[in-house]
C-alpha cells in the first residue's frame, strides 16, 4: 500500500468551512492512488476553552482527568471531518487514540508514545476507507486516556507514519514551509525545498514554530520523511529528511531568533564543587526553564555564571538567584530582562571552519555587542540586546548568502 | 458494599457552579457510608451544539461518526465533576462508556445496552473512589462508540445500578418527584411518595417528562428501585418500585395529558383485508408517528378509521391520508389539528370496575365531548378538544380524589 499520513492543526480545522476544505484536499490526494491517514488537532481554540473550564475547578487538576477532558477536542474534529468526507462520497472513519492503537507511558499530560499497533488502521485502509485519527492522545496500560503534551499531534503523525511505513508524512500549517529565517521579519527569507532533520531540530528548538522538536526527533529516529506544507495553497512545501553531505551547498541554512529571553549573571561565586548544580536545582524546583548556561572560571578561584530564562520567569528567577548569591557569598548579581538569542544553523558547519568567527565578525563590525555564546556542532547562538534583533538577523541572513545560495 | 447510583441530567451539570453543587451532594451521600456511582449527561445544551455542527456538514450524518461526536459531551462533564470531587478531597475517577464496561448492540444512535461488565467500576469502588460514568454511551463488539438514544442517561443509570446490585438508583431532575398531574397546571397536584413501575411507565409514555420509559422498563425488569429527586433541594422525592396490591388506596394515581396531538379520520373505507395496514405503512414510510388508532366497522361493509399524530406532522399526515382515500375510494377525510389526549392511570384500575365509565361521566357531565377512546389495563385515554384540556384535567384530578387520597 502507498500511504500518505497528513496532519492538520487546530487552525486548519477551526470551522466547518475549513473542515470542508481539508476534506477536499484529502480527496485530491486519494485520487492520486494513495491510502490516506489523517491526524487532526482540536478545532481552533477548543482545547483552550476546556483548559479554562478545568482551571475554574482546580488550577492543578488531576492529570488523569485533565487528559480525559482535553482528549475530547480531537474526537469532535475527527468525527466532523469523517462526516464531511462521507458526505462527499468518500468512505471515512474516525478513530480515537485507543482505537488507533496508540499506546503510551502510564503518566499523564506528557506521556511518551511507546508503541503504535496499527491493526485497526490497516484493516480500515484495506477496506478503502480514509482513516482520521485523533492527534495528541493515546491510551496507557491501565486503559486510561493519556495526552502526549505540546506538539502532540505532530508527534502522533510521525509515530503513525513510522508504524505504517508511510511514503511520507505531511504536516499542514499556515506557512509554505521552513524558511531561512522568519519571512515576516526579513522579506528576502527563502523557503527551503529540503532540509536535514538535525537542522530542522535546531530551528524548531530555537523558536521556528513550524514543527515541534519531538516530532522531528521521532521522524529522524524512524526515517520518516516529513513534508511541511501550507493548508491554504498547493505549493510544494519543505521536505525534511536525511540530507547527504554531498547535497550541502552552504554551511549555514537558517537564522533563528528568540526574543523571549532574559539574562541573569552571578559573579564572584566561590569555586566549590556542586555550587552551580545547587543554583540550577533551586531554579528547576521553581519550574524555571533555564536555556543557555555559560560559566567562566577566573584565576582568583571565583566563578562567573550566566544563564538565560524566558522573560515571564525573569522576576522569579532573579529573586531566587539573588537569595542564592547572598547565601553562598557571591559578589554580585547582574541581569538584563530584554535580550534576544540569535542563532545560525546548518549541518554543513561541522566541515566548514570559521563559520562561528564569521558570525561574530558580522555582528561586531556592525556594533552589535555579543553577551553570551553557546555552540553545538550545527548551531551557534549569541545573546544580544533585544533592540538589535532585526538588524542582526538581517545582517546574518545576507552575510551568509541565504537570499541566493 | 452499599452502593447508590445517581444520575444527573444536563441542566444539573450545566455550569461549573452547578457541577460544584452536584459534587457537594455526592459527598453528603458518601458520608452516609455509601459507595457512590454517578452517571452524568453532557453540560447544558452542549449536545445540541454538537448536533448543529454535524448538521451543517450532513443533515443525515453517518451513525457511527455521529455517536463518536456526541459521546464527547459526557466525557467533558464527567471529567470536570471528577476534578471537582478531587479538589474537595474526595478521590474520584471518570469512566467513559467503554471504560465502565457498557456493551451495546452494534447499531448506532439508538443502540440497546446488552451487558454491563462492572469489573473496573467495582475495583475503583473498592479503592474507595467515587466513580463518575458517562451516560448515554457504550461500546459495541467492533470497539466503536455507540449512543443509546433518547433518555439515554436514565437508561445507563438503571443498567449500571442493576449490574452493581445497587441499593437504589436516584434520578436527579428539576422537580421534586412524580406528581398526580402537572403541578404547573393544577395547583392541587400532589407528589407521589411511591409509585408502581407500570404506572410510571404509562405516565412517562403519556408525556410526564420526569423519567424516560426505557429506563422505567429496565428498572422493572431488573427490580431496580428508582428514586426521582430534585437536584435543587433535599426533599424526599418519589420512589418507583413494585407496589403490592395491598398498598393500593386509589384506582387512579395520575392524570396525564398531551396537547401536541392532531386527529385524522377516514370514513367509508371499503372493508377489504389489509387496507388499514396499507394506510399505516404509507404513514410509517413518511416517518409519521401514529399514536392512537380506533377502527369501527359499520353495517354497510364500510369502515371508519381514526388516528392521532403529533401536530408538527399533521400537514403531511393529512396529505398522505387524502391521497390514500382517493386511491381506494373512501367516502371522506375528516381532521382536527388541535386536540388533546387526556389519560387516567393507575395499577388499581384492573381490580376496580367502572373507572373508565366514571371518567366518561365526569367529562360528559361537564359538556366535554370525547372524540376517541383507547384503553389498556392500567390506563384510559380520551381525545378531546384542545381548549378543554385544563378543565378536563382539573375535573378528573378532583373527581378521582387525587388531592386527598
Amino acid at each position: 500500500m502507498k500511504i500518505i499520513v497528513q496532519k492538520y492543526g487546530g487552525t486548519s480545522v477551526g470551522s466547518i468551512e475549513k473542515i470542508q476544505r481539508v476534506a477536499d484536499r484529502i480527496i485530491t490526494n486519494k485520487a492520486k492512488g494513495y491510502k490516506m491517514v489523517v491526524i487532526v488537532s482540536a478545532m481552533g481554540d477548543f482545547t483552550d476553552e476546556l483548559v479554562t473550564l478545568a482551571k475554574q475547578i482546580d488550577p492543578y487538576p488531576s492529570g488523569r482527568e485533565y487528559d480525559a477532558l482535553l482528549a475530547t477536542g480531537e474526537s469532535i474534529s475527527s468525527s466532523l471531518l469523517a462526516m464531511a468526507l462521507t458526505k462527499k462520497n468518500h468512505e471515512a472513519i474516525s478513530l480515537t487514540g485507543w482505537q488507533a492503537g496508540i499506546y503510551t507511558e502510564a503518566s499523564h499530560n506528557k506521556a511518551k508514545i511507546l508503541d503504535v499497533k496499527p491493526a485497526r488502521i490497516l484493516s480500515e485502509l484495506q477496506n478503502d476507507k480514509i482513516v482520521i485519527i485523533n492527534g495528541f492522545q493515546g491510551i496507557n496500560s491501565d486503559d486510561d486516556i493519556t495526552t502526549i503534551g505540546r506538539g502532540g499531534s505532530d508527534t502522533s503523525a510521525v509515530a503513525i507514519a513510522a508504524a505504517l511505513k508511510a511514503d511520507f508524512c505531511e504536516i499542514y500549517t499556515d506557512v509554505d514551509g521552513v524558511y531561512t529565517t522568519n519571512p515576516n521579519l526579513i522579506k528576502e527569507a527563502r523557503k527551503h525545498d529540503i532540509i536535514d532533520y538535525d537542522e530542522m531540530l535546531e530551528l524548531a528548538s530555537l523558536g521556528a514554530q513550524v514543527l515541534h522538536p519531538r516530532a522531528v526527533e521521532g521522524a529522524k529516529a524512524f526515517g520518516v520523511t516529513l513534508v511541511v506544507r501550507n493548508s491554504y495553497n498547493f505549493n510544494e512545501g519543505t521536505i525534511v529528511k536525511e540530507v547527504s553531505k554531498m547535497e550541502i551547498k552552504n554551511p549555514v541554512t537558517g537564522i533563528a531568533y528568540d526574543e523571549n529571553t532574559s539574562k541573569i549573571a552571578i559573579t564572584g561565586l566561590p569555586d566549590k564543587p556542586g555550587i552551580a548544580g545547587k543554583l540550577f536545582s533551586e531554579l528547576a524546583e521553581a519550574k524555571i526553564n533555564v536555556d543557555m548556561i555559560v560559566q567562566s572560571n577566573q584565576t582568583n578561584a571565583k566563578n562567573d555564571i550566566a544563564f538565560t530564562i524566558p522573560q515571564d520567569e525573569f522576576a522569579k528567577g532573579l529573586e531566587i538567584t539573588k537569595a542564592f548569591a547572598k547565601t553562598v557569598g557571591a559578589k554580585e548579581v547582574d541581569s538584563q530582562e530584554h535580550v534576544s538569542k540569535v542563532s545560525i544553523v546548518g549541518v554543513g558547519m561541522v566541515s566548514s571552519p570559521g563559520v562561528a568567527a564569521k558570525m561574530f565578525s558580522i555582528l561586531g563590525e556592525n556594533n552589535i555587542n555579543i553577551d553570551l555564546i553557546t555552540t553545538s556542532e550545527i548551531k551557534v547562538s549569541c545573546i544580544i540586546d533585544q533592540k538589535e534583533t532585526n538588524k542582526a538577523v538581517q545582517l546574518l541572513h545576507s552575510g551568509f548568502n541565504l537570499e541566493t545560495y
